[in-house]
């Protein structure tokens, strides 16, 4: 029997996970990332804890895969830079490959997702599929006749695609990138703002007036209880989604968006706004037509699954 | 002896030729397409066209691949709409098949004419490529490993991409894409709006204060002679262009970029300006580092060859 392991990095917690043919999970550890303990620390807590799931017998192990946050050069298995953790061009799979005695494969975390999508989830049987992680930022998986669209290794960036030059700063530090506007951080960000500004909200009264207590999360909650302006917030937030949504949908004119992260937890009032905004701006309706945008099904372990499909992946490339 | 052929279906002209089996140009006919005659003459004259070069031996010839404007169904092979011919929703593959008595391929022209430039031009070499064409439009084909990305069939509509939703009206209908933004036709009307509200310009005396006779090529001229309003304009449309490009380097990572179109032929001037504003608008270096943005290679059969690559790639896929 062929086993597999797959590893999801995250800015708070490094999961690892055995899996055998099926993808059925043999064995599951996690601990803390701790990023602030440095690079190297968080590199040698990540190889101890993929040690605990190694298998007995080393010729059962086809491969492990890793995915990490960020930009990374997959195809030489180099992070470029992780938003929350403090790598910065460290040539990860070279690293674990050579502490664990195994081949190692880097995946952006949003690639193994969609992958983990595509196979398992909400984008089972499509040929051609998109997943987008709402999340802290917003990341992607392209899946285009059932492969991976990665190019020369740093593809499916979907969060940074320009919507609007003239809007506000990135994360990566450029301008106007759909993560800028539609992101969690961009809608906690525009609601403090806002509300600085003067706008009134029932928001104000959930954080007792502390603006630095609002994020998506407050904002979601208070959209879904009947607060206008942050319904307004996640509806704006719905149309840019939407309109990088059309750009795709013109690019890839997959079949079908699967929708995870934690600001899609929002529900129907996010998804009808994107809905309706990827409709209103594709050039003919046939590519929003049987083109349903629907929620990711897979939990939290969605990435480490999908490292794990990367292995096979690259097995079978 | 295998052969191939291929045509292009222009606003203007309808083009065919056939092929050998290294892309040698064996024959080649061209007419007019006198589009206001309406949908049914002018696929009567393209099935006149076609017939004439015909392989004498039937069993020669591997099949018939047809390039066509505009958004289309190339799977089923069905034309939705097409922006200088009178065609909406036409199963044409199939009426050509008939005709002939041959399988034939429909391609989008930018794809097919992408498809051409990675195999026998300026992408030669490459695995992962983008070929835009800057022209009264703004079309693209997409290259992933080698393999066209057209999705169901509708993708690789780079020139509507949305790049600023607060920009003009599209040749499609919508707001803002990249087309309506960095066009030929979106240079010329942004010049004749600039003009009619006063601004000044050596333009104004090329063409005897008619603006009516202002067009992207009057403006590459002016620009190309030190035009200081026509430098500006031609710029402009660069940055968009760049800011595009910057979309697409986060989402396939290509090796190359081939533009081409008659807007392209503006040279230097146009493709600093692109070049720039891609590497101001990306994440990281990266992605715009080892990316040249190079001119198409191929001239004006560029579609013409990329249509009878269709065929072949069919018969591999």
């Amino acid at each position: 029997m062929a086993t597999t392991i797959g590893a999801d990095v995250g800015g708070t917690l490094l999961r690892a996970a055995r899996f055998d043919d099926d993808m059925t999970m043999l064995e599951r550890v996690e601990r803390e990332s701790l990023a602030e303990e440095g690079s190297d620390a968080v590199i040698d807590r990540l190889i101890e804890l993929l040690q605990q799931v190694l298998p007995e017998d080393p010729d059962e192990l086809a491969g492990v895969g890793v995915a990490v946050p960020g930009p990374l050069d997959s195809v030489n298995g180099i992070v470029l830079k992780t938003p929350n953790l403090p790598w910065r061009d460290v040539p990860l799979a070279q690293i674990l490959g050579d502490a664990l005695g195994y081949t190692v494969r880097l995946g952006n975390d949003a690639d193994t997702a969609g992958l983990a999508e595509h196979r398992l989830g909400a984008g089972k049987g499509t040929r051609h599929m998109i997943y987008m992680t709402i999340s802290t930022g917003i990341g992607g998986g392209i899946i285009d006749s059932g492969r991976l669209i990665i190019g020369g290794g740093l593809g499916g960036e979907v969060g940074h695609i320009t919507v609007d030059p003239n809007g506000p700063q990135c994360g990566c530090g450029q301008f106007g990138h759909l993560e800028s506007l539609a992101s969690g951080t961009a809608i906690a960000n525009i609601a403090r703002q806002r509300l600085a500004a003067g706008a009134k909200s029932s928001l104000l009264d959930s954080v007792h007036g502390d603006l630095k207590k609002i994020s998506a999360k407050t904002v979601g909650e208070a959209a879904l209880a009947g607060d206008a302006f942050s319904i307004e917030l996640v509806q704006e937030a719905g149309r840019y989604i939407g309109i990088g949504i059309a750009s795709l949908m013109h690019l890839f004119n997959p079949e079908r968006f699967v929708l995870g992260g934690g600001v899609t937890r929002i529900g129907d009032l996010l998804f009808d706004a994107i809905r309706q905004s990827a409709k209103d701006h594709v050039m003919h309706p046939r590519y929003a037509e049987n083109t349903p945008i629907v929620p990711a099904e897979l939990g939290k372990d969605v990435g480490l699954m999908g490292a794990a499909i990367l292995v096979e992946a690259h097995e079978h490339g």
